[in-house]
């Protein structure tokens, strides 16, 4: 490596459960630093067995590196946790219990250091839910059926490769909602008119649209060189779907520079369905 | 509500960028207590003047409820936080300070206060990568497809309703991995072999299965009193199906009690996709 490189660690994340939290907001701390890492994922570290043998991985990485591996953990089970804070010469960023502890003051009760979010997730309402809000979903892409649309919790419109199928699997996945999708195709422009199934259900509809450019790009990748995929034909398409869009009141964003997490954050401020109020 | 109620709190994520961490890491530290809370996000708080309007909602809430607010924070930007530290009058978890302060000690160098993951997300081969991963495998859901499969990292095999699906998208949204999945029906049963497309790629091959008891009850709920949902059918397929998993030498492991999550972490250390290994 040249000397302008950043330097590089061994990143480990160390959970009782599936470590994905521990990642998820490990990822974003270490996404504040131009650094290059290595992952390491141990998840399912649940006996003090497992714990020394998280150290031992640590610290051999440790002398072999001869820099401090960074060590995230989720561990709630405070005697595993204790294997790790004793032995390992990573530095430990222990992400539970800088929370835990302070809030157990606050709230005057005592954390039940419980192991993972599921233990049996076929008895979880709210498990349940979000497996058929994805099956849902999945049934209801790209205006495949109108069957019991109206359990809709959001119903994305826009033209073909705008977004909305990750879109809705993200809702679903990450929020357990009903997200249904239509496809606004030339026949909708002919007849100047959402698709009438929609209709009835203009509270929940919400527009995703996108720059020509970036659209033509992304069909040229599936079909290149196609009329579906020419710059002409996407400017068309997108300027009739916005113009549909503005026709019918219906609000929407441009996806164009979007994430689908940035996506799906601002529907639910727009769309605010009932079934994510607490 | 009656006096054995646990205590009621709201509690606000407030982030610059869409508040998923703040939410995903909150939820796992709220779940480590007994206690009912309302929850608000607010997310894009990322000029000083939303920072004020936050407070002022967060001030407010605590004089309604006479109790502490908990403020879960992501915010990198430091004024935007001032403004929340200074004037809030709830329990601040600064989530980002907490952790990036003692970081830029060890590593030696200074975060960048990048607001959001994502910028303009059109130009990040990895979130690209990942969008490509979803459209993968819905188009490899099912068996639908052969086409393009030793691109697949996973390839997940089972009885219809053992939970393929939502494990396969779940692989390619939160890993960005190419998940194709297969159902085992009763002509490979009969054939007493694997789908033949699946021979060339054993090594990527996982197995579901789940407990007939619950599989009945799973498909009950789609297609009540049918063959398809009988006990009797589903011990079949069920046995069938671990036996040539067994036959065939590939590793699985019984959904049943298990969240997406779970699955997908424990194939994920089965299989080591080579496109994860960083």
């Amino acid at each position: 490596m040249s000397e302008n490189s950043p330097p590089t660690r061994t990143v480990f994340f160390i959970s009782d459960g599936t470590g994905i939290t521990a990642e998820t907001f490990g990822n974003a701390i270490l996404a504040q630093f131009e650094m290059k890492s290595r992952h390491v994922r141990l998840p399912f570290i649940d006996t003090a067995d497992k714990a020394h043998q998280a150290v031992r991985q640590i610290n051999h990485t440790a002398e072999r590196e001869g820099r401090k591996p960074i060590v995230f953990t989720t561990l709630v089970d405070m005697e595993i946790l204790k294997v790790i804070t004793d032995g390992c010469k990573g530095m430990l960023l222990d992400m539970f219990g800088t929370f835990v502890h302070p809030l157990e003051k606050e709230l005057r009760i005592k954390s039940n250091h419980r192991v993972g979010r599921f233990s049996d997730v076929s008895k979880s309402k709210a498990y349940n839910d979000r497996i058929e809000a994805i099956n849902f979903s999945l049934e209801h892409d790209d205006g495949q059926s109108n069957r019991d649309l109206e359990q809709s919790d959001v119903i994305l419109v826009g033209v073909s490769r705008s977004g909305k199928t990750p879109t809705s699997l993200y809702l679903a996945m990450q929020y357990g909602l009903k997200a249904s999708n239509y496809p606004l195709i030339p026949e909708d422009f002919d007849r100047r008119q959402l698709p009438p199934a929609l209709a009835p259900h203009q509270k929940k509809i919400f527009g995703l649209s996108i720059h020509p450019d970036r659209l033509s790009e992304i069909r040229n990748e599936r079909r290149p060189n196609s009329k579906y995929a020419s710059i002409e034909n996407c400017r068309m398409e997108v300027s009739e779907a916005e113009a549909m869009m503005r026709r019918s009141g219906i609000r929407w964003l441009s996806t164009t520079t979007k994430s689908i997490e940035e996506i799906a954050t601002t529907i639910l401020q727009e769309i605010k369905p009932e079934r994510l109020m607490y």
